[in-house]
């Protein structure tokens, strides 16, 4: 449908972002919503289903005319390389920038990625070929200072070590010189986000998942249509909503609907029903954390 | 530019269409403007070049998700197979059709490609990769018969050999019985056109387009540039003009313009200095011969 765009998703974490999917058109959309190409500097690719990947050739031409020398780092199921290799060699091309390659194990649910500000862990989906989700995790964050109950005399290593939660004590005589409790309050929480997208309703996520921000997960049936989504490796918006449920997430963003649906509201229904903080994902929008 | 899309042309012919590159987009751009991919039988690729082919492996995904069970031909340099059957490996894409792919020479000016229609000829480009333009002439048409100058008592077959040019002779005599020229009128002339993306300026063009009536040019930069054109290996929109009046084009198409093109007006400029009758190429235009 004309309205409708392959997978794409973008996270923001402070100044970073990082790519998830990346559909046909994505540097297009990157243009329409102004988010600067310049800026992303991991990408994650899910499976290698057309609709969840063919615009990663053209994004990386892109980087590459516009100059990039900046590394960028790809994650994505075995054969993304051989793929992207065979393409190069035909169209003669030798990236300006450093383009690392690390191929995940769909199967396994494992760490794959760590920087300041969050990991990455692995999730093992269920598809017509190798697939995985993606679930991003902020790392803890500083406790919060509180200045006017504060002492004077406190060095920088000090504050340090109250916003790691340690309390003060004397260096020479050991003893408490500042209780952590008294001077800190909790961090700001550590938010985290899951991408499961293309699977089977998978109730053995839950634990994964659990007390999950916000999980986008995939729906691209109704409930009525059960069986063609086993048959075609999908889910319902109704299970979508079961696994937001049994995961405890705290918000639930739904997509990767059928050409079939004109109109999304019983989706979106059909997913309230069970589990009612959810939201359809669908082009353009933003959701904040 | 958020406005500009990656080369993609459609020729309509009687209700025959043949679709010239593919670049990233094209099955959106094809919804957009309302051309059914159904229609499209023939594909021709110049080069291998990610703006020219990329919006490829998305429309034939497309083409076998929609049921499509017609054959599907498809003309492209070396190389296309092999990042097609990847990409289809990867995929465990096993299309409905049967996509029948010819690899073109590059170097050579032949026919590749005819159909009740038309004929198509390769056109040598001279390009950083191998790449190739083509050449589409409709077929010489029938004569028209002048309906009110038939003598009665003409069979089916007198009148088709008629529109075909031939005399009707007395099959048992062999004399004379209507002559072609007093009972016809000439044939709806016979359209051509030449699409030349992406290449140097090549005067040598000039006598394998000679009178064609519409050539497509890149003319990727201005000839204030023509090194960088040369560098890059593509043309200048006075370069192109020059081809046209060289070829004695009736009518000029020039695209594949620079993105530090902001405005498009001194390129047209440019080009109409040399040769008046030129237009640009532009998102969704339309140019009936």
């Amino acid at each position: 449908m004309l309205d409708r765009h392959h997978t794409a998703q973008v996270l923001t974490v402070g100044t970073s972002q990082y790519l998830i999917d990346c559909g046909e058109g994505t540097q297009q959309r990157l243009l329409e919503y102004k988010i600067r190409h310049q800026r992303i500097h991991t990408i994650f690719i899910s499976h290698l289903h057309g609709d969840h990947f063919f615009g990663l050739f053209g994004l990386l031409g892109t980087m590459h005319l516009h100059g990039r020398t900046e590394p960028l780092q790809l994650f994505g199921p075995p054969g993304l390389d051989d793929i992207l290799t065979t393409q190069f060699r035909y169209s003669g091309t030798k990236l300006n920038f450093e383009l690392v390659f690390t191929v995940v194990d769909t199967t396994q649910h494992q760490q794959i990625f760590e920087d300041k500000q969050l990991t990455v862990h692995t999730l093992p989906m269920q598809h017509r070929i190798p697939c995985c989700g993606y679930l991003f995790r902020e790392k803890p964050k500083r406790r919060h200072l509180i200045k006017e109950q504060l002492p004077t005399g406190l060095t920088p290593d000090h504050l340090t070590a109250l916003t790691q939660g340690e309390d003060v004590l004397d260096s020479a005589t050991g003893v408490l010189l500042v209780r952590n409790a008294d001077v800190t309050t909790d961090p700001t929480p550590s938010r985290s986000y899951a991408f499961c997208s293309d699977t089977l309703y998978l109730p053995g996520l839950a634990p994964l998942l659990h007390g999950v921000d916000l999980l986008y997960h995939e729906a691209t049936f109704l409930d009525e249509m059960r069986e063609r989504a086993a048959l075609t490796h999908h889910s319902t918006a109704h299970q979508a909503a079961l696994l937001a449920k049994q995961a405890h997430a705290k918000q639930l963003l739904i997509g990767h609907f059928s050409s079939r649906y004109r109109d999304l509201a019983p989706l979106l229904a059909e997913a309230q029903a069970v589990f009612p903080n959810a939201e359809l994902g669908v082009e353009g929008k933003t959701v904040s954390l």
